[in-house]
């Protein structure tokens, strides 16, 4: 028993002593490299605003799902999470077919692609194309899916858009999307001029589009005359703090346990969450064209997106930004009459900045 | 006890009709003019970011006070607390030396006011003149603090600057403030032509900066060439939604019941809150200058700015945002180095709207 004893001491003062270097490697380095710490926001009643339209105050009085933070974990998990997500995607048609628009599904450089144009387009914009990256975690939005965002710009822009089909997390996933999204440009180069070009996106689409950039910098790529990133997923690394502002606030994207977090980081497939690839607010932005910028209050991405606008400015890039009242992640992108007015914005950034 | 028995189910028959009808004119009155049921968010834990400078990191780690939510209630109380306002004002005495700014208290059209210049004014800039209204929920920031958001933009921005000391409620309440902003206004058109100047001010002073506008539309008299309204305080009737959603998330103004919406209320005396000259987000933009705002992530006024925002847009108004990461209310206004980032955008935005 005295021996036991004596082990029981050592190990106590081992642990003692391990447990106060810690704490002061914890607390030195919180002085030179750490943040402060935090504190408790409490709960709080969050009212629908009737200064929107009814149909957004109709979004988002959707409750929280109950399961809201426990997303697919097993690889196995995610092959049955990833069978299930074409079976019903986000239907175009509607869209389509209010705006009169035709489509042509069509092969560029090797990726599969929709063209859009609507049945009015204006003699500025004939030459002119936008490249699309629809949002969905990486994982979701793809097939005809795909078109739905690029159906908003076409109908209230009247621009020509080529909706691109990226290939998607689990089977292919980083780089696979950037990849077709770079392939995608280059055959899209032999359509249009990139001075008459622009990409755009939102969420996962938004971040594609800034990462592409990246990528045509690096290769010494025409690059587009003008930027749309949407509410883009800038920050894997969970630094924004809106994740933390806007948790369960925003009932589109909920938080960070939430399914969004865990697709993308499938997606990422291991490799270092904050290279600017895959999250391109720690890119250099130096030489971007110019970008317009849309997110709402609620949005759980809302730092995402300013944090991109900032970065952009300091750069000395021509950016714009528009924040949406109440709205939570990309109800932008939704039919609410709200939509109108960030499309018409994007559709007037690009047609300020494109070569006719 | 029949009888009794009787009554008490007469009592129960009317309660329970009563609260039928009520139910249904809640459910009726709901479909048409108010907004769905809200839902409770629950609590959090709030990170201080560490993508922000340090010292913005310290603001954003001070604890909400423990009496945040009482603010004076009486007269009596409301005279105490004025009488204690200007005893201990923000010190407007090292930036002016740090940016090497001379300033001339003087009276202008009958307002006091202080004109401030640095030591170095470039020549594009000689004929300009900022005009600038304080914050300080219309009832702070007075005297020489007047002077103190001046000093950031006749500092960054090499902008001569004339910041108006308003009078201030309880003992001048609206529309004082709003009657002096535009008499020192006419004043100031005596020394500078307005195509060459600018109104700005923060939080009140951007309501203010508004609500001026508005004034000098309805007079018909020479409106400023650029404005730049920082987190205006642009909604009296608590209807914008970070009011809710930044709740206890912005430490500087908390909440709605926390002293600035009462010193607001104060100020108001009683007139319609939702007047445009106490809340300018319901007032016609159209034909307003070129506007720059400002605000941050967890700002209280988040919604109030870019609901104002919105609105000039829609009015076809040349309107910019800028939103700062994780920044309470006004933190820019402090000094952080943030505070350069947007007094450099709102100079840069004047250098382009102002003549020269």
């Amino acid at each position: 028993m005295i021996v036991s004893s004596h082990g029981t001491h050592r190990t106590l003062f081992v642990l003692v002593s391990a447990t106060v270097a810690l704490v002061l490697a914890i607390r030195v380095g919180g002085a030179q490299t750490t943040a402060p710490d935090g504190r408790e926001v409490p709960a709080r009643m969050l009212p629908v605003p009737n200064t929107v339209s009814l149909e957004l105050q109709q979004l988002l009085a959707a409750p929280i799902p109950g399961n809201w933070n426990t997303p697919p974990n097993t690889p196995e998990e995610w092959d049955a999470f990833a069978a299930q997500i074409d079976r019903a995607p986000r239907d175009p048609q509607p869209l389509l077919d209010r705006f009169d628009i035709r489509f042509e599904p069509m092969v560029v450089n090797g990726i599969p692609a929709y063209m859009m144009a609507s049945s009015v387009i204006p003699p500025e914009n004939r030459d002119r194309l936008l490249m699309h990256l629809h949002g969905g975690c990486y994982m979701m939005g793809g097939g005809v899916a795909a078109m739905y965002e690029g159906a908003m710009l076409a109908g209230f822009g009247h621009f020509r858009v080529l909706s691109i089909d990226y290939r998607r997390p689990p089977a292919f996933p980083y780089p696979a999307a950037l990849d077709d999204a770079v392939s995608a440009w280059q055959g899209a180069l032999e359509i249009a001029d990139a001075k008459k070009m622009g990409i755009f996106g939102a969420s996962a689409g938004g971040a594609l589009t800034l990462s592409t950039v990246l990528r045509l910098k690096q290769g010494g790529l025409p690059l587009p005359a003008a930027i749309a990133p949407g509410t883009p997923m800038s920050d894997l690394t969970k630094s924004s703090d809106s994740f933390y502002t806007n948790r369960l606030v925003d009932n589109v994207l909920m938080g960070t346990e939430a399914r969004c977090q865990a697709m993308a980081e499938v997606y990422a497939d291991g490799h270092d969450l904050a290279d600017p690839m895959l999250s391109p607010v720690y890119g250099d932005m130096n030489g971007f064209p110019p970008a317009v910028l849309t997110t709402g209050t609620r949005d759980l991405l809302l730092s995402d997106t300013v944090r991109v606008h900032r970065n952009l400015r300091r750069a000395g890039v021509d950016a714009e930004l528009h924040v949406y009242e109440a709205q939570a992640h990309a109800n932008y992108v939704r039919d609410i009459p709200e939509a109108r007015e960030a499309f018409e914005e994007m559709a007037r950034f690009f047609d300020t900045h494109l070569d006719r």
